[in-house]
């Protein structure tokens, strides 16, 4: 039986995740849940395009992500289904998956509109998840194939929400951060190996900061820039929160200068 | 195997949660845990009244709900457990199953007091959830018969707590809000099906809030009033925060004007 | 197959709990995955000990262990697994054990050093328990010997973080708060057996707090000292947040009088 990935913006602590749980279990009750994260800030696709993308290489092949930030809900943007090579996602088609989308190509992409797989042929107008995307999902992880779910759909016209590259200066590279993790680390657009082989440190907001290997390579407070373990360029702090102590957030610029 | 449901308001920073889980799969290695939610304000058992409610009826047929909200612990209010046509209901007699019971009615109701089930027979006086009702649920999972667990007490009993119903007015309705959601979306205590066919909108607090069906028949920011997903009347704002904007929380009234 | 129970501080906003959890059933489909919490406060090793401490007589025997609080990664503290009575224990050596080590004394010891278990012989400088615990727990999980897992080291030498015990006085005992919970209770570090058969009250701050059995020996609104649930003296308000009513807080000092 597949495994079943859960993201979404409905945080903890209203009963809407079990909603989604339950409606999963009453139509495969033998699949296997597994939370990617409800912590999603409400409606903010970038940012579930963003944790989608970073987790989904660690998740096992086969798995069915389910993926609920739909600002759009009750519009005529599209519910999808999408199929990879290393599984299946199911969501509204808003850009949440076009991160995972670049290094996982879609095979398959169906418009979720044969409403026989749809927990009732009358949808909520304002929870699609519940109606409709954990139904589809739960019937996906039963064996039912991509081709019943519905029409197929060119996966060229996918919505695409692309974060911008960062920028070759004479000096370096301008960077934005496009996360900030719990622990404070600001994770920008900047790929690690674009800096291999060379020495370089990061400029944010008139502060140098020198790179550094871990964590362990610093005084605790200092602050250090790492490639991180997703392979991003980063900003953190030894025993702190490098968020805060700059007042760096997502969509801030930073600067790499070759030493 | 049927699946155990947890709602608490323990929080998820502190061991209580993995604590009655720990004791569940010592009791029924096999069952399945899902969370409902664990983030009920502390000790409001009126919220975790309106949580249950609202996701019970899209769990699947025979879960047991263990649900502990119970600023009574230690007191002389009953430990219960329930039998629905739905499944089981298992937790402190304070009001907590009394909006689940007003439309799945008990078919059985025992008091917890057959020590044989309990964790020990000299219960802590202040975690009820550990060494009472997560071993409680752990042994119905297992098969043990309801009739078992200890003395049967009369349905027509138990601790009620009631939310006041809507008032019809000349002019339509005046409405409490009973709950406010992650997405500031305030729930009040009036059914949709009492609009039908109607036309009408929604005074708070000397703001006139149009009726819609969704989110995306407004502009971004604005106001709208809904039939939810639950079916209830609700104030949402189009990517933004009802409750925050409107100062609207829960208790806090709203009036229903026909057009 | 066992159990493997998970404890962080990475919070659920972030993919990393996804990330652990995704590798874990790569590597063990069929594994049954437990949180235990993921709130520690980030690099919080002493909130952890405590947190692990408390939950761990309650899980199931044989349970794998997995706990990730980690400031020191990428340095030269050492990776470990331990093998007690009740099951494993599989994480960083900086103390995060050695709670549950004072009453599950060690059986055998091991340094983590065999690449062949690790997700990757080149794993991250800053997210060991992607690359090095989490495989580890599900290898063990899949029957793996721990002896395969590296290099036994000598128990004794593990890193200890022990907390202060409560010091007796002529009047009763000098205790300290080790913990403070979601609830606001505050969790001393003296064991209740030391307050059997006496007559005792509590001094927090110039207050004097009355010796209780339960909250439903007090008024709404009133501090009591109880035994709680886990053994330890704990500072409680009924209905109400006893640390922010007393300004309480971890490391705190409070004596117990004799009556």
């Amino acid at each position: 039986m597949p495994l079943i990935s859960l993201l979404t913006d409905f945080g903890l602590r209203d009963p809407y995740v079990g909603i989604l749980k339950g409606v999963i279990y009453t139509i495969a009750p033998q699949v296997q849940l597994m939370d990617l994260t409800h912590g999603i800030p409400p409606q903010d696709v970038a940012a579930a395009r963003f944790a989608l993308m970073t987790a989904y290489p660690y998740l096992p092949a086969g798995t069915i992500h389910l993926a609920v930030v739909d600002p759009g809900v009750g519009s005529n943007r599209r519910a999808i289904a999408l199929q990879t090579a290393q599984g299946y996602l199911v969501g509204p088609d808003n850009g949440l998956f076009s991160g995972v989308l670049t290094f996982s190509p879609p095979l398959a992409a169906i418009q979720l509109n044969n409403p026989c797989y749809w927990r009732t042929p009358a949808p909520s107008f304002t929870f699609h998840g519940r109606d409709i995307f954990a139904p589809i999902a739960a019937h996906l992880a039963n064996g039912i194939p991509l081709s019943e779910l519905g029409d197929p759909i060119d996966p060229a016209e996918l919505v695409r929400l692309d974060w911008p590259e960062p920028q070759p200066t004479p000096k370096g590279y301008h960077a934005v951060i496009q996360a900030v993790d719990h622990f404070g680390n600001c994770i920008s657009n900047l790929p690690g190996h674009l800096l291999q082989g060379r020495s370089w440190s990061v400029w944010v907001k008139g502060t140098r900061i020198p790179a550094a290997l871990t964590f362990a390579d610093s005084a605790v407070g200092e602050l250090i820039a790492v490639v991180g373990s997703s392979g991003w360029l980063e900003i953190a702090q030894n025993l702190g929160n490098a968020s805060r102590t700059l007042g760096l957030n997502v969509a801030d610029e930073i600067r790499v200068e070759w030493l």
